[in-house]
């Protein structure tokens, strides 16, 4: 069956059987707005991904089921980056009238078990037909309580650059999926369809006043690095040694420290601590199973100066992705 | 200039310059998350609306700035359909690269004129290439009290049916337009464009407890009445000599009524009330200044039945728009 027998408003029916009661959920699907009851004392965190064919996934190779997981999941990652708890999502989606309902059903599948595994209830959102191809919009809203929120703004000189888990390996993932490898269970592979957001993590981080910094890596390490540096000031120097590469990056990838620097879409944690509280990370990463590498310092200076040991590198890596000039 | 020499976040520096401080807003544009700190035992009523070129709207008519009022207003009135206060937005934009942007300017001076109209600060957002045309997503959180959010599920037998201003006239607006007539300050024209949400007259109507359902009009008159009966069971008598119709829709479009039961998209208020308390009526009609007109009756039966005095209507209305049927 294709959408245009189900009709928009059948969609919409499937996919509210599909959802059921949430937490602080007043009024979910069906209303004009979704109502929901803040905890007393939260600040609401939002944030809102937009993910276009073409541009931000294939779905030529993008199974459906992963492809819902991951749009919740790259939210659930910003919520995280605040260190704040996930609670409630609306999603948005422009589809051809033609699209299977496998397809849908597929997606959501994919979406609605991320909620559940992050505790978030889908409490509305909207749909409709696209003359191109498929867009989804979605917004979550998390919950933390204001003085407890970590953003980009707290970095000081002589703070510690630290970044969870590996990078590179979605990029890795990325471009042997463009080369048309298709095995799914190739960690790399895995990683870009279907990336963990550190949800527990980024709360331990701001529970224990750790991070004075953080933020997700997702346009890549130096693009994310500059936007704390942007919004705290000052400079860093990272050590490119330092930075943490998985084993089938270094094996696989065409370029590991290109794809570790500017690759992006790996939804680690990029957070600064005071240098003097570096013995917390340990207990952190043992208590959230995620390992935390020291990779830089935050200087009184501008810019980014990578280094190996004690020289400056003179690689000029690209900087990220910028939606209007990557491509 | 066009967007690639900008950059995305090029972009993203050029909205935030334009944003001032808002009420209740931590932290704005700048973070993985918007902070806002929602009014104690506020509610918060989130709606999310997706706008795609060639389904939505057409730029080769729709002039950047009103389309900017457009994407925000729409979600205004979905708030005012529930009662309550706007608060904080969140945008989402795919771009093709090649756009100017000065059309980008031209649509954030729209978007940020209805803001400062409706008391909206924008805290956030995505931007993003697109490989299509340009898709838009806007996320508005408001706030009200709980217990007096009004929902769809409220209207019960003997309820009256109740519409505020005129119906018909953004359909007309579009026929006017995909006919090629280009004068934006006929009233129809500038209705499709530029529709005005009810803000003030569904806060009335919520303070006053008046409301027992209430949904806005943009599916159209039938299918929004309809989505009403879905949540609050029963079914509706609709007399459609007493539906308001302003003189250009009687005046130009190729069938009134037609326009009017189902063109949808004038973001007028449509409300059922106790049928004791019409005489209510008026009093919020003149604070609000906008005409309330009573078009039928909540029945105890099923579906929607059309009225011309006491006869059944004998047409066959199309029923609303499906984003996976018409078009």
């Amino acid at each position: 069956m294709d959408l245009t027998s189900l009709g928009e408003f059948g969609l919409i029916r499937r996919i509210r059987r599909r959802v059921g009661p949430g937490c602080g959920v007043v009024r979910g699907i069906g209303d004009d707005c979704a109502v929901t009851l803040p905890a007393p004392g939260s600040a609401i965190l939002s944030t809102v991904d937009l993910l276009t064919e073409g541009v931000h996934f294939d779905r030529s190779f993008h199974p459906p089921r992963l492809l819902g997981r991951k749009s919740l999941s790259v939210n659930v990652s910003d919520v995280a980056a605040c260190g704040g708890t996930p609670r409630h999502a609306l999603l948005a989606l422009a589809i051809p009238p033609g699209t299977d309902t496998r397809w849908v059903d597929g997606f959501m599948d994919g979406f609605l078990a991320v909620a559940r595994e992050e505790g978030v209830t889908l409490t509305g959102g909207d749909t409709c037909g696209s003359k191109g191809g498929v867009t989804i919009s979605v917004t979550l809203m998390g919950e933390r309580e204001p003085a407890g929120v970590v953003g980009r703004h707290g970095a000081r000189e002589g703070d510690l650059i630290v970044v969870s888990g590996t990078l590179g390996d979605s990029a890795t993932g990325l471009e042997l999926l463009r080369q048309g490898e298709r095995d799914l269970s190739h960690p790399c592979i895995r990683r870009h369809l279907d990336p963990t957001p550190r949800s527990r993590l980024g709360r331990l981080l701001a529970d224990r006043g750790l991070a004075t910094a953080m933020i997700d890596v997702s346009d890549g390490l130096l693009a994310d690095l500059e936007h704390i540096l942007e919004e705290s000031g000052g400079g860093a120097v990272v050590q490119v040694e330092a930075i943490p590469l998985s084993d089938p990056v270094r094996r696989v990838s065409s370029d590991p420290l290109d794809a570790a620097l500017s690759g992006g879409e790996d939804y680690e944690l990029l957070f600064t601590i005071p240098s003097g509280r570096k013995g917390k990370l340990e207990g952190v990463s043992r208590e959230s199973g995620i390992p935390l590498t020291v990779i830089g310092r935050v200087t009184g200076g501008q810019g980014i100066t990578l280094r190996e040991g004690d020289r400056p590198l003179t690689m000029a890596p690209s900087r990220g992705y910028d939606h209007f000039r990557s491509g």
